[in-house]
């Protein structure tokens, strides 16, 4: 099939490139012509100047009208303002990007729904794109229409793909394990304590799991790759810009200034933004709720993992548990 | 109560530490008379000497018999013979250690059952002795007889217990995931892939979660504190001796020759040779199976890693997870 990406970051770019080395036809969007100049010029990955970028680049969304698949790789907060730019039929959209929209609480599948109106898959799972442009193993999933075409065409020696049956649960485990991540990296910027952040990522899987279902995810979703699987590599890598981020903060950086200077798209504070206000007062969600404090009320990371800590006295393991086993029967 | 604690190692002595700092009556046994004097004459913590250890040590065990709850805090391999020593009626057992015995395939509290016969609990999850030493926030569960007045009595403003109610998952989820972090240190070796590492960290949760039901565990344990919290702590952190010693195997180390240099029990690979000696003709095992033959039948890390990946191929996700929902739903 032939392929355009929306979209020339990191990800969009090792994607496309993967596409080629894969013997599919494959054209990049940039947003502006700068950028896709710079690209074209310089042939080299975003961030990893010594792998070859072999895919050409344009700024002229129209000739996507020429592919049958359009592949959304651009920041969640800028994907309905990209779609509104298409004035042509799309058949098919493959969505590789994790978030929420702010203005809405809107997932990508539903964006794209309202937008473009064609079929949906996405693909999501524990996948640093530093680490597939080295073309090192990987194992993702695929969801939604066409899922076993993407498979076929994705899959090599060093990326593997599983089809999936839960677009909303790969969506929403996709999107939240990045505010987590937040989280994760704020107790390592505390110090580094592996036991309390190892009980705050199993407390914060719990939480994602539970607020999904209140959408219609499968709570097993967050148990598999692109649950607890992509949830440990964003927790724990030295890639995880969203970790990185809550590190940063937690040594003393302002966590709006940072977020403005930061290169790259911290999607986890975005996220963690518009799941608070848009669910915020409806939904039970400890960990995010502190987190958004720590971003956007600028209040002190050490109280934040304090409150955490003295809430989860209250709180019984063994009740969440339960209250899981219960759904999981019913399903 | 009164605690005597069988083991004066890191995780024997921290225990000790807190419940003296918690108000309680403790001695520690250490299993000769030299290491006994030593700690009783240093008074520092075993691999902390910034840390003081302020509870007596005596090499006689006949003293326990004065004491309510007997704490087992040895090496796994060595639980049975240093219970056989004890001559006394001990009213109950409160267990601290991972593994499974080698000659029997038996849990803690199997080898508990056939020497002493009395009362059994377990405390697990994720717990570095060197951060609890240092009173870093720390969440357990703790499951069998008297769980509660052990939730009460070790309970403090670092350490939270938290009440389980599977012992067989608990006890299974700690021996097993040491397994797990071998394989997960032997990538961290072969050049630190963080996509790789997460996907085996999955589907390690998925084979050791499968197999311990076959013993009755509760596949729900394996996705909380004792389950994917100790994983997630074990295959990640530095202070992890079962992921260093699969870093150190896959950077050359012989295997026996390092596990015999080892001044700390490496229990994953006893674990490993414990599950694949007694059960591996009978379950299907892959990872744990990989990492016995690169430890034992000195497999090259590289090609295992190999077969792991090559295999996984072959293996649906999907299928793994359904047949779990269907587990689940027959709880």
């Amino acid at each position: 099939m032939r392929y355009f990406v929306l979209g020339a970051g990191s990800w969009g770019c090792t994607i496309a490139q993967m596409l080629k080395d894969n013997g599919h036809d494959v054209l990049l969007w940039a947003h502006s012509e700068e950028h896709a100049k710079l690209l074209n010029t310089r042939k080299k990955m975003p961030h990893l100047p010594d792998v070859n970028l072999d895919v050409p680049v344009t700024s002229d969304i129209s000739v996507g009208k020429n592919f049958d698949v359009l592949i959304i790789a651009v920041p969640v907060q800028f994907v309905r303002s990209v779609l509104e730019k298409i004035d042509y039929d799309v058949s098919i959209v493959l969505n590789l990007s994790k978030g929420i929209e702010i203005s809405t609480g809107k997932r990508v599948s539903e964006i794209v729904h309202e937008t473009l109106g064609c079929n949906y898959a996405v693909l999501s799972g524990p996948s640093h794109a530093e680490e597939v442009a080295l073309k090192l193993p990987t194992a993702v999933v695929v969801v939604g229409e066409m899922a076993s075409e993407f498979q076929r065409e994705f899959s090599n020696d060093y990326f593997r793909v599983y089809v999936h049956d839960d677009v909303v649960g790969v969506e929403l485990a996709g999107a939240l394990k990045n505010v987590i991540a937040i989280a994760a990296g704020i107790v390592d910027g505390l110090g580094g304590w592996d036991n309390a952040k190892a009980a705050l990522i199993t407390r914060g899987l719990y939480e994602i799991a539970r607020f999904s279902m209140e959408f219609g995810a499968n709570p097993l979703t967050f148990m598999g790759l692109a649950g607890i699987g992509d949830l440990i590599v964003t927790c724990g890598s030295k890639h995880s810009r969203n970790r990185r981020y809550g590190e940063m903060v937690a040594k003393g950086y302002d966590p709006v200034h940072l977020l403005a200077a930061s290169k790259e798209i911290v999607e986890g504070a975005f996220t963690c933004k518009a799941v608070v206000e848009n669910y915020g007062n409806k939904y039970d969600l400890p960990i995010i709720k502190e987190v958004y404090e720590v971003i956007y009320n600028r209040k002190s990371p050490i109280d934040s993992i304090k409150s955490l800590m003295s809430r989860s006295l209250k709180l019984e393991m063994e009740e969440v548990r339960r209250w899981l086993e219960k759904s999981l029967k019913s399903l």
